[in-house]
């Protein structure tokens, strides 16, 4: 429970909840142009093999961050291929 | 030198390099419209506690990924801040 503890738990946070308020631009504007779509291509498969890596190393903090960041990011590229 | 190894590092690897397009489009297009601020606002903030949490464990991966990261995506929220 020292600082780098907490330190990579606010970390883990603040880059997971951050695709929370792009996914809500995203579903209330429907607009999606200058969003990347090799960039949400790249990151839900990197997040998802991120997913299976937490799985094998049985490593909560980071099953739990991947599975967040899975939702709120495959969220954006749906609406960025049905586009 | 085993599976979970080199999925971890193809799982850093894609999340890092994801952000690449998308400053490219950014830089190119100039349109950041659809970009949502506080997400990158967020995300450049975790990325870089993730770097600090990175040089405090001495860990070169986690270093270098999130050094990666963040100049892609600090790119991309400096064109968000001045559209």
């Amino acid at each position: 429970m020292d600082t780098t503890f907490w330190l990579g738990n606010l970390a883990a946070i603040l880059t997971s909840l951050s695709f929370l308020p792009q996914a809500i631009q995203v579903i209330k504007t429907k607009d999606t142009k200058s969003i990347s779509l090799p960039m949400y291509l790249m990151f839900v498969i990197g997040i998802a093999l991120w997913l299976v890596y937490g799985l094998l190393k049985n490593d909560l903090p980071l099953i739990l961050a991947n599975i967040i960041t899975l939702i709120f990011s495959s969220i954006i590229l749906f609406y960025k291929i049905k586009e």
